[in-house]
């Protein structure tokens, strides 16, 4: 089963809004064996909408579209379809209905302008959204299916999980596509090129490579006739490719460091606490994005002031004598982290997120300490210097660094309990 | 000028990959008076690749990529435009040479794989790259342009920025396209179409709306010969809207919420120090993405315990009585973050992430609250129980309780200077 996947809406094309609904959508294919032949963005305009309606029903069996449900005159996705279609539209009851209803629901009176989102066509039926106030529609036509849904991701999601994915799977072809990335941290893409070159020669599997903010991801892909099959094909090319890289490897598929971070850290029994200035949160943020983080992460403070990093324990003469931004700095906010909100791990993090230089610093310094039991390490980076990469990147850093500790550490253990 | 963009990459169709190039380079072509047709995403594969750049090149007159320039295998875009157009690629003695001093500066060694980077063909010229290895392509055939480009961001946007929109600006036909958005907040997508309806109608304007996480936004779009008369236009639309919408709107364009409150912060020169439990650091990271946050926050700190949130000053009675998720500890976190950290302003959030519920709240149940000198105001909130989701509008409505109240405030003092 090929397919199209099109997002709807001015504000894409405005370059206003980012698409999340299409990669979304697209990840979600493959384990169905739908093959996505191309991601389409075009305006809430109708004849643009029309001509991208026909070029993709012309290419796929399935075209899946979101965003242009909404209440508002500019919205215009059922309108293009019914004109893509020759069909006309007509209010259909139990649609109205279960509009009203969830405007009752929400203790809000209905706009007038909603009653178009009860709309249907012949060729189309309902489907339900229980999140949103837009129906989607499922529309089989000569053979090919539209699937219409909302551009809300929430919307969206649901509606996907619940009503069309079960539909899909139900009409799915025989064969699968599965799918499995290494996330890697430290090697170049040419440098792991090389590695896995002769990889990229394997008959039943396509490889590739990408540069990500969190490393460089490795792609195996293979198709086979159901997922136990693929799972056999990729057996010995993941053990291959672990041989090849090792440690570099930190995780797989959607996992995220943080994630990875936070089970080790769960798996060892080991509490973390932090202390950041240039990164302004978004250590703790990226840290508390995992379920569950409360049972490892103790805290953190943000100290975006000499005075309040000496408020929270540093040490004023080290600033005094090597500057807030400064490889001492860091090492006594890790440790100042660690003692104060009495955790096993502390990271400190100093620098300068920029655009501006600081103490003669230039904008993109960043320090990052990381104190344990018994002693702490430190790492100095240079980023480029644009503010939301430096942080994001000293972020990731830090990340890597801890992950290599914990990685560490448990090797040493390892060996402990093996003499 | 019509335009198209192609996003190129296997990782975007595999939705392993959220593509924010094509809403950069969508962006900025409304004032060139560029007109963008469609945005494509297409993966590394040598004939979707050709096929979608034959449509494209139909369509439009200038077509855009970004991606598949990498050193791999499976980077096909030069490959692609070599066979659309039936040319040979050839090494380019220059660009060779640029590619090997890049690899100099950097004290690394260039991979054989890197070569290719340096391939030409004859309708195209090479594009500089300053920040990474692949140079871009500026390629002119029988009346249209392909300006081939980088995926990664940070060498997308120098390239464009340097090399490209120069090149373009001075091609550009004689009308442009202006666009003004209006950021409002606390009115659903329904209320402001129907307070809105009749500027729909307008002859010179076209009006749009589209709900986003910092609100609803509504989006007037001109076009004019120059940018002086299609600022004329505007203004008349513009000051009926902020008739219509008053003390709803909160910014424009391209403007922040966490920067329209720093701007107001640093205006009426006031501090501000945060406590946030789940959140988990959204709220300090959101207030420091603005350059010069130093000048007005003080600092946050990130309770992620009762324990840390009694050491930070909030009272263990209060804890006790209410329980940590309660308005009662959200007011005292603020006033404990203002007090502690000497800040004009404190905000306090404590409330359950999800997905699990916490002493009997349910995932999502959210208290905010502000401290001020004299007083303190606080907001309870459901929100869908997404972890992810729930840190985010927290964080939003913390700032707009925030600009609320900066708003009412400078109201205040205006009064009470005109009296």
């Amino acid at each position: 089963l090929r397919a199209d996947i099109i997002s709807i809406g001015t504000e894409l094309l405005m370059g206003e809004l980012v698409d999340t609904n299409a990669p979304y959508l697209a990840a979600q294919l493959p384990p169905l064996g739908i093959e996505l032949q191309r991601i389409t963005q075009t305006s809430d305009d109708m004849d643009m909408l029309v001509r991208a309606l026909q070029e993709t029903s012309q290419r796929s069996e399935l075209v899946l579209t979101t965003g242009g449900l909404g209440p508002t005159d500019d919205d215009l996705t059922r309108e293009a379809i019914a004109q893509l279609l020759g069909e006309d539209l007509y209010l259909d009851p139990p649609s109205l209905e279960r509009l009203q209803e969830t405007f009752r629901q929400r203790g809000a009176s209905m706009s007038s302008a909603n009653i178009k989102q009860a709309n249907l066509i012949p060729s189309a039926r309902s489907i339900h959204n229980a999140v949103g106030t837009a129906p989607g529609w499922w529309v089989e036509n000569g053979g090919g299916i539209i699937v219409v849904m909302p551009g809300p991701p929430a919307e969206l999601h649901r509606m996907w999980e619940v009503e069309v994915q079960p539909q899909l799977r139900y009409r799915a072809p025989g064969t699968v596509i599965v799918t499995r990335s290494f996330k890697t941290h430290g090697l170049g893409e040419s440098a792991l090129n090389e590695l896995i070159a002769p990889l990229f020669l394997l008959p039943d599997a396509t490889l590739g490579m990408y540069a990500q903010a969190q490393g460089v991801q490795v792609r195996v892909r293979v198709r086979a006739q159901n997922s136990e099959e693929a799972q056999r094909l990729l057996l010995p090319i993941e053990a291959e490719l672990k041989r090849l890289l090792g440690d570099s490897i930190w995780g797989v598929d959607d996992q995220v460091l943080e994630e990875q971070v936070g089970n080790e850290l769960r798996r060892q029994g080991l509490t973390l606490a932090v202390m950041e200035s240039c990164t302004g949160g978004l250590l703790a943020h990226t840290i508390t994005q995992v379920p569950g983080s409360s049972h490892y992460f103790r805290g953190g403070v943000v100290s975006y002031s000499n005075d309040m990093k000496i408020a929270w324990g540093v040490d004023p003469d080290l600033i005094l004598d090597h500057g807030a931004v400064s490889p001492q700095v860091a090492q006594d906010m890790a440790r100042a982290a660690r003692d104060r909100m009495g955790a096993d791990l502390g990271i400190g993090i100093t620098g300068v997120a920029g655009p501006e230089e600081l103490e003669g610093n230039p904008a993109g310094t960043v320090h990052i300490a990381l104190a344990y039991d018994g002693g702490s390490t430190h790492f100095t980076r240079r980023y480029p210097s644009q503010r939301v990469l430096v942080k994001q990147r000293a972020t990731m850093q830090a990340l890597i660094e801890l992950w290599n500790f914990l990685s560490r550490t448990d090797g040493d253990k390892g060996e402990d309990t093996g003499a």
